[in-house]
């Protein structure tokens, strides 16, 4: 075991602190990478408040890390020491499958996430990225592209990943219209990945707010939901509309700015069902989908794609002590558009 | 003009009785049907009692209507008097388009309803098919195969193609898991038409009582929605669910059935909205979608597969008399599986 230290959430309603705990030894499959930088990601908020029902105290958030590999296990191939490494939303997939289904893992039981999770014995906690090290199995570590920086390709592994899996699957590229709602740490990659694979990007944010920085990420078009004019306008406009946010809003407003056959993709969580009327999916022969993250193979696909086209988040790089001025920025959206820890102010 | 007769409602709260109206002369592209089966669809006690909220009166309902041909216009190629010939959900489509689409009409603005709605000049009323007689343009007209007989197939022409259309367009056919909620009027055609595609075929309905039925139209199995195992038996086992109930139900306990990439496509319309919680498409990326019945060209093709296969409805004969008898009956799904009004009583 190796000692580590990191911030913690303590029980739902305290603020982060620091917090001393143990890394488990690496095995000869294990990746030990000290962690240079951790992206803060509103599920983090969530989990940290106990507001998925789930939550396993002490609680070390952060799931996307990346950082320098410092050791590596005997039957390690693809990393050596000094090496640029990644960890995402979850170390370890299919630990009840026959075998790992390397395309669908995410989906699958046995999943075992990054941080508010247990190894696959069933008893070790897992901890997240807001520490000095971290210690996963080889086939659950991503690669850095060479040209992109470290601090801000972070935010890739759960932000990136988790628009870039819908875009891919359900067709964005040219010719496809595409919404994207919502334009925070999510909304803002899917503008840089959609309009990368070719897609028309229209903007569906609260205001015009971030309109200059939309456009400037790639966004083609940009339209404030708080006009009810914008719900006119666009009717029927969209092959794929992605939803980001995570409150409640007016799905079938949203659904009605489908063509027929179009597909909105729910990647937002908003904490209460909203009420969808049969209607606005039987008009049009319209789908409401969700997806969630994507496998390590996609994740790695995205981070090669984003090397390929220059692509990283936008960040605010922040010392671990002001995380919890942070979560309470995140709640205001007031971040453009992502906080990155400096895991050296820990 | 030519006279007719037939049953209408005169405001929402009224039973249907006897209604005296006059039938268009037929154009050169007209075909003049005597009507002799009406099929009875739930909506069309939805609209006579103006649920949707857009009720003209008088209405005469109707949208499964077999017949006779009498006469057809000069530009008549496909229809000659003493040929049996369907009218289905409209008579006309693509008002407002430069040109018809085919494939989609029925999602396109300016169809024009077989009942309850205007033709193209915008004044005159559509009257359905519980009358003796109607005019309706050649390419909204459908032959019925020769096998089939009039009373049984009129069903086709909206409970068979509601069906028929999301069992074609999600692919249901060999090594494909469907299953078919609610054992009614649609759900039972989505039985023998699955069961012809090759898909294998399970029917969730509230009870088991309707189970020998089930199983004798094609059914590999029957469950009990009323039964909560059913619900941990099923999960992640469907491709593919047609959802046919009219009235609220918890959608998110049927999303949970799907397989990863599996949809649930809603055919019937409850008048009220159905919360939907995120989780429920994001867990393995699954699809709540809807559809409407089809396009002319797919009725046809529904009809003559329908020919192939020896399917009709399962239908009950009524006298017109008793047609309000037969919707409180079917109010309270008491009905094996399809009223059909024999019009010889009218």
């Amino acid at each position: 075991m190796a000692a580590a230290k990191g911030y913690a959430a303590t029980d739902a309603t305290r603020p982060l602190g620091p917090f001393s705990f143990e890394r488990r030894e690496p095995n000869a499959d294990d990746v030990v990478i000290s962690v240079k930088y951790c992206g803060v990601c509103h599920s983090d908020i969530h989990q940290a408040r106990n507001e998925w029902g789930n939550a396993k105290f002490p609680m070390v958030p952060g799931h996307e890390v990346a950082g320098i590999v410092t050791a590596v296990g005997a039957n390690v191939t693809r990393f050596k020491p000094g090496d640029r490494a990644g960890v995402g939303c979850f170390v370890n997939s299919c630990t009840t499958c026959a075998s790992r289904d390397v395309d669908l893992e995410q989906y699958l039981p046995g999943l075992i996430q990054t941080y508010n999770d247990v190894e696959a014995d069933g008893r070790t906690p897992t901890y997240g990225g807001y520490s000095d090290a971290i210690v996963v199995k080889e086939g659950y570590v991503l690669a850095f592209p060479d040209n992109l920086p470290l601090d801000a390709a972070a935010p890739l592994l759960c932000a990136g990943i988790t628009l870039y899996s819908p875009l891919r699957h359900w067709n964005a590229g040219p010719g496809k219209q595409v919404a994207i709602v919502g334009m925070g740490g999510l909304g803002h990659m899917g503008v840089k990945l959609g309009h990368a694979m070719g897609a028309e990007i229209t903007v569906l944010s609260q205001t015009l707010s971030k309109r200059d920085d939309g456009i400037k990420l790639g966004a083609d078009h940009y339209y404030a939901t708080g006009d009810p004019q914008t719900f006119t306008a666009l009717a029927g406009k969209f092959d794929l509309i992605i939803c980001t946010v995570g409150s409640v809003i007016d799905w079938n407003a949203y659904l009605n700015l489908l063509k027929i056959d179009g597909t909105m993709v729910l990647v937002g969580v908003p904490e209460h069902p909203v009420p969808v009327h049969a209607f606005s999916v039987i008009g049009g022969r319209r789908s409401l989908a969700g997806s969630g993250i994507g496998s390590i193979k996609e994740t790695q696909e995205m981070l090669d794609f984003c090397g390929k086209h220059d692509i990283v988040a936008e960040i605010e790089k922040i010392d671990i002590k002001d995380i919890n001025t942070a979560y309470e920025r995140i709640l205001k959206s007031d971040v453009r558009y992502r906080f990155v820890i400096d895991m050296t102010t820990l």
